[in-house]
């Protein structure tokens, strides 16, 4: 669909139809575009948790206060990221020193670089880990809207109860929760939206 | 363009042309895009700096470890975040009532719940403003693309000077910054994804 029509149609959906399934040829087709979404340094610290079986999901409701939707989507999806920076270092700068984006020098320094990350604080590598696994999130509720499929992104969920109930290491920050499948009611009119005039400053913060 | 084919396209472009410029109207139609992503509960905490004034870019550029594709941009963008989440929340709340998504009694209530979000640790604020922030920097890649435009994120900065040079106040993140721009010069070859395989887990985290 036309980028801009896609913008216009997606919503995020509260009521999804529990009667139908989504495949894994679907869910191939969808990360195939996640998967290309920008990250600091090319690092992906993302990983996804897609949660299909009914027991499952209703194990998910309930660290997600009980919220309808998460067993009413044919798939929960789990948004993971890395709070190690330099989880996939080696091989991430290895193919950029290949490509000819770095020389081999400059590949093993920024190896260093990142591996040096590990020692900042919890809460920098919270923010890092959320920030570039928001980017793949957006991806995933336009490819899934693209592929016609109802999305909410949600972020009301206990993360200590999620990370128990799905085996997430410590490592992992549970960034958000992403409902998939198929609407079962329209929504709504849009809610409002901030407008231009509000949200953007020109040459400095317009306090 | 196609989602799909744009999600194929779109790159963090490292070679800008510095004789180009976006103009006012440009920026209105790419933010329209950019206003529609989803944030939790539609607070949407975002606000954006547009820097195109060549001096101002400057002194962004020494902010960002010298980076050339800073003044080599036509726009810079200083993606922030509110830390307060009840920020927007009276008038949010007050348009959910109003279309019917909220009956009075919940809006309120909803208007209480954000409000007490105020006293979680400025570590879970942090990470709630990137969280969404970050959705609506991944929708201004994508418009930014579909416009023709090239762009880049970038997270390597220093956010204390960032916020001392642009007057951007202590209750904003400064999530990331974003070049806007005309491509001087073709990427080259896409760096490595993580594989369908190893970025997706099913039912729980395979460790």
């Amino acid at each position: 669909m036309d980028f801009r029509e896609l913008a216009r149609k997606r919503r995020s959906n509260d009521h999804f139809d529990p009667t139908r399934q989504i495949s894994d040829h679907q869910l191939e087709e969808l990360f195939e575009f996640v998967a290309l979404s920008p990250s600091g340094y090319d690092l992906q610290p993302w990983e996804f948790v897609v949660v299909r079986d009914p027991a499952n999901k209703a194990r998910l409701r309930a660290c997600a206060f009980n919220q309808p939707k998460v067993t009413d989507a044919s798939a929960m999806v789990i948004v993971c990221g890395s709070k190690d920076p330099a989880r996939h270092a080696e091989r991430v700068f290895a193919d950029s020193v290949a490509k000819g984006y770095y020389t081999p020098e400059t590949g093993k320094k920024s190896v260093e670089r990142v591996t040096k990350w590990r020692e900042r604080s919890e809460e920098e590598n919270r923010v890092w880990a959320v920030r570039s696994s928001a980017l793949s999130a957006m991806s995933l509720l336009y490819a899934a809207c693209d592929m016609g499929l109802a999305s909410c992104p949600m972020e009301g969920f206990e993360a200590d109860k999620v990370r128990k109930e799905f085996a997430i290491p410590e490592g992992f920050e549970v960034v958000m929760l992403v409902a998939l499948g198929y609407e079962a009611k329209p929504n709504r009119e849009r809610r409002m939206r901030r407008p231009y005039s509000e949200i953007v400053h020109h040459e400095k913060f317009r306090a």
